[in-house]
């Protein structure tokens, strides 16, 4: 078990019909005035943003708006949101919305209390360390970013989608209804639970052998993710899968997963097919994230198994109750054998799993080909340098040979 | 899965050496001077206190000191530390030790802001709102009070032994070096986790049905503790077995386990095992709490399970991995039989890991007699009433019952 800082200040109020309170909560904590940050007509058009209104004005919260947050937010719209919050000297920002919706609040919080240029804290010319306070209606379980130190944001103009790290921005508090998820489509439904599991599946495999305490609480996320996924595909209005789901979004990514596991200062992991995944939908900005990983984390995990097949067989048995094969049982010829006979099952579930949710098996089904891959490489390489990732040391030939996996 | 508030806000620094760290740290929070407070020598003689005495003095925090808390804390000393925090103005409290020096630290944190007594939180008459910050060097993972809002003080003179419960008063910063538990004497670190997994089963055998995600991280925790204790038991300074099972302590008892599983407002479960618990080492303080947990916890199970076999047959599944008899099997009557079958086998695997560590099986080993069990009723129903509990409402006759079947 490594060296490990765990700080989770989000204070998560959780169940059916909590969106009224938001007023109350804010005003409670003493912000007297808001600035209103959500998207692109969802939360308009379904009532749910004249609630979050109604409920701040019942509570005399006063508050200003930033809406038209896109997929993929970009800093145009942010330095348009820090000149709001300044102008109009809100106390905290109050995001309504998924994982884009609330890292464009964060960036609002926190380049709203710096004197230069918000991207600097995405060139790495400058670390986060205060921010207004964040809050949060949660719409779209998947990012995990209501409980995250994450925050990612897209220059359009420099062709970069960067991330940056800090406690200093973790929301203060997240309201969590699940019935807010009965209307998400099945694409959106899956491709966020398997970015959860993405979140998970980072800081188990991150190169630090056994933490049994972490390992099962992450295994058990992956569980509770995989029992409730179907479960609300085949019915979208299940409050138990969507509740589950939903609080397993946030417990996948808020570092509770990841205690013990990091090599070095920070979070645990790699974050390697975070990094394979995000060269895909920067060449190709429709893809959705988590349908790249779904593709991306079974090519990746079985081109790097062997350098600690420990930790697959253990997920195997914990997850999908796989065993390695025993002297006797049809396919065993040794122990070896055996072994990687149980981690290839294990990754074959894992990708079946996806598959059943709807998710592509290959970077065909999105119209990308293997000529792509030279533009892959670069897009990673840019990102994140000719080497990378803990699990196992990736360099150029590496990657491209994980991206001939996934084809 | 039932509403719930979760806040957990401490900031965790877990790792060999982070003692060290502790006057950085809290001079970085802007706390110029806090109140030390300690118990009756181990921390003095181990040469601990005097390292976070130099941490402090090297990073110019200045303090005052109130030592010789004892196991059961009591009142008259929590006032004597409330007139010196409030006399010195000190800006933080920091506990160095178990449960209780934290619940002291706790009670003169928030008694030092309250105009009354500070019985007065104890007794039902004030509800605690507001607490000096909190700090913690934790030295003995049993109690989780380093994360918990829990905090139970001892009146001598009214003859109680009483808690209150509030978000306020988790502590903002806990120190958490598994070396500084190397010297924990097998019977404490057996009562210890035994503790620990009686936190997890008040919260899982709450009353409420399944919530997979919780569940999982519930029988996680409990399986990393039956996995650990054993390897730190034999070989004290195992660090990882230390580690694991010192995180696991806090998470039993932060909430984390029990999201989701509350029949009402606030923490989930009836604590029926820690309401009988409590009556008997009230009427024989020499009883260490886990100790008596450790006897109390099979027995109250074996009364109450039929209430839902359910969650007693998941409990055993992924504990223990214990399965139904099926027809065909040894000793199968039935699928009624067959499922009672495995709730027995559940709790006597449970018991038997308990006893494993040198835990007692009966109440006879504590020296008490059946004819003590009309006192531990009046103890029970002057601390909980004459009808209690969630998985199962117990009356003065099911108190009784479970008390004959602990003996």
């Amino acid at each position: 078990m490594k060296p490990f800082e765990f700080f989770g200040p989000t204070r998560y109020v959780f169940g059916e019909g909590v969106t009224e309170q938001v007023g109350g909560v804010l005003a409670d904590a003493g912000w007297k005035k808001v600035l209103l940050v959500y998207g692109q007509g969802s939360v308009a058009k379904s009532g749910l943003l004249d609630r979050v209104k109604e409920s701040l004005g019942a509570a005399g919260v006063a508050f200003a708006e930033l809406g038209g947050v896109r997929p993929n937010p970009e800093v145009a719209l942010v330095r348009e949101g820090i000149g709001i919050a300044r102008n109009e000297r809100v106390d905290a920002i109050l995001a309504v919305g998924g994982g884009s919706v609330i890292d464009c609040a964060k960036a609002v919080g926190f380049g709203a209390l710096h004197d230069g240029d918000v991207w600097d804290f995405f060139s790495g010319a400058a670390q986060v360390t205060q921010c207004l306070p964040i809050a949060v209606v949660l719409t779209i379980p998947a990012a995990g970013s209501e409980g995250s130190s994450s925050c990612v944001i897209s220059n359009d103009e420099l062709g970069a989608k960067n991330g940056t790290n800090g406690d200093a921005f973790r929301p203060r508090v997240a309201f969590m209804d699940p019935t807010l998820t009965y209307t998400l489509p099945p694409y959106q439904t899956a491709a966020g639970v398997t970015d959860m599991i993405a979140h998970v599946c980072e800081r188990f495999f991150s190169g630090v052998g056994p933490v049994p305490v972490t390992d099962l609480i992450a295994t058990g996320i992956v569980r509770a993710l995989i029992e409730a996924a179907p479960v609300a595909l085949d019915n979208p209005q299940d409050f138990d899968a969507r509740a589950n789901i939903m609080w397993a979004g946030t417990l996948a990514h808020n570092d509770i997963a990841g205690c013990g596991r990091s090599l070095g200062a920070g979070r645990a992991g790699g974050w390697e097919s975070h990094a394979l995944e995000h060269a895909i939908s920067a060449f190709d900005t429709s893809i959705t994230h988590g349908a790249g990983l779904a593709v991306i984390m079974p090519a990746w995990m079985r081109y790097v198994w062997r350098e600690d097949p420990e930790r697959f067989l253990l997920f195997g048995q914990e997850v999908f109750g796989i065993e390695p094969l025993e002297e006797g049982d049809e396919g065993f010829e040794g122990a070896g054998t055996a072994r990687a006979w149980a981690v290839e099952a294990t990754i074959d579930e894992l990708a079946a799993f996806f598959q059943s949710m709807g998710m592509p098996a290959s970077l065909d089904e999105f119209g990308l080909a293997p000529e792509n891959i030279d533009a892959f490489c670069d897009l990673v390489a840019k990102a994140r340098g000719e080497e990378f990732g803990c699990f196992k040391k990736l360099g150029r030939e590496d990657v491209r040979a994980i991206y001939e996996l996934a084809f």
